[in-house]
């Protein structure tokens, strides 16, 4: 993805986190008028992001009629309560997380060969200890499968990410939740430690 | 919400998986146009959905424009590996998962009572263990807060669940996903197992 295209973060990050995550919503306005937000598996190759699913349903209907789509991969890190920074108000109380959301338009690919490298790249994903004959066009094992599956590429106009760490914290703030995240220690507490300092801004010890 | 709204999973359990879970995608028409998803916090209470936010974000300018709305809530369980099944094509890859996506229309809630109700049962769901003062409308320490937040009330049209944990195999390809989970054993697999039990048609052993 071309680097005028990332608005909040930078390339890099956004994709780091595209690679690492696996579903997300996507949302288009469906042949009823109404907008629809359907979970889905993806994977971000060749500069796109490709699904697959059945070519009989709502997502097939809806973007032949409008192929304009966001989709949208978030993770939630953690959730900061209150008293971390505030003893009295309920206010304070928020989430870190990363999100990605990414517009574009919607095709359906209709070629093999592009169909098998998109499900060859989403196995590599998911399952990367293999365990499966190579996806190959060329393969009589797969041919059915990969004529009849539908496999839609979302080419992106505009990405944008928002990854959310308190860097808008006051000094004293975020040294209260990075004081509250050691002591309660959560799974992924640690994780969300080393985001909040690596988004700090460089001059917040003297805030 | 309306038992007649349910269309694929009992009320209970999409009730429950509402409690349960904190935070899905709000999609909505946005005013250029174009399709938007919006990862958000939530509460079910009192029927319907809340969110909160910005009152001058692209949340408040879409949806004043255009109220249908869907929001999807989604849960992926478990990986199910091809080779748990098949142990040549990588065909039978899948996630197990529940989601449930609402479709209604978003109204800005003025009332401050309703917001307080909102926001207290939000802090309630996602901080249960307390540690603020309670959010009380008539509490000058939340006043200001309060008016100055948005906060957005889901009404549904319709609601549908979806729950995914193999339904549809047969009784001899369930039986090697039990085994091929319980081998595993990562951190959710013991509970996709007891989904997959609860789920699996009654006549399965003999298919």
């Amino acid at each position: 993805m071309r680097r005028k295209e990332f608005e909040v973060e930078n390339r890099e990050e956004i994709e780091a986190f595209l690679r690492e995550k696996h579903d997300g919503v996507l949302t288009f306005r469906g042949s009823d008028g109404w907008p629809k937000a359907v979970p889905l598996n993806f994977v971000y190759h060749a500069d796109a992001i490709y699904f697959h699913g059945s070519k009989a349903g709502e997502k097939m209907r809806g973007l032949a009629d409008d192929p304009r789509a966001e989709f949208v991969v978030y993770e939630a890190h953690a959730f900061i309560p209150s008293y971390f920074s505030d003893p009295v108000r309920a206010c304070p109380a928020t989430v870190f997380f990363r999100s990605v959301r990414i517009r574009g338009t919607v095709s359906q690919v209709e070629d093999l060969q592009e169909k098998a490298g998109a499900l060859g790249a989403l196995m590599a994903a998911m399952q990367p200890e293999g365990g499966h004959a190579p996806i190959d066009a060329a393969d009589p094992r797969y041919v059915p499968e990969l004529k009849g599956v539908g496999v839609l590429r979302l080419d992106s106009e505009s990405v944008s990410g928002k990854f959310k760490f308190g860097q808008n914290m006051s000094g004293k703030k975020r040294e209260g939740v990075l004081a509250g995240l050691e002591n309660r220690n959560w799974p992924g507490d640690p994780e969300t430690m080393a985001w909040i300092r690596a988004k700090a801004p460089h001059d917040s010890a003297g805030r």
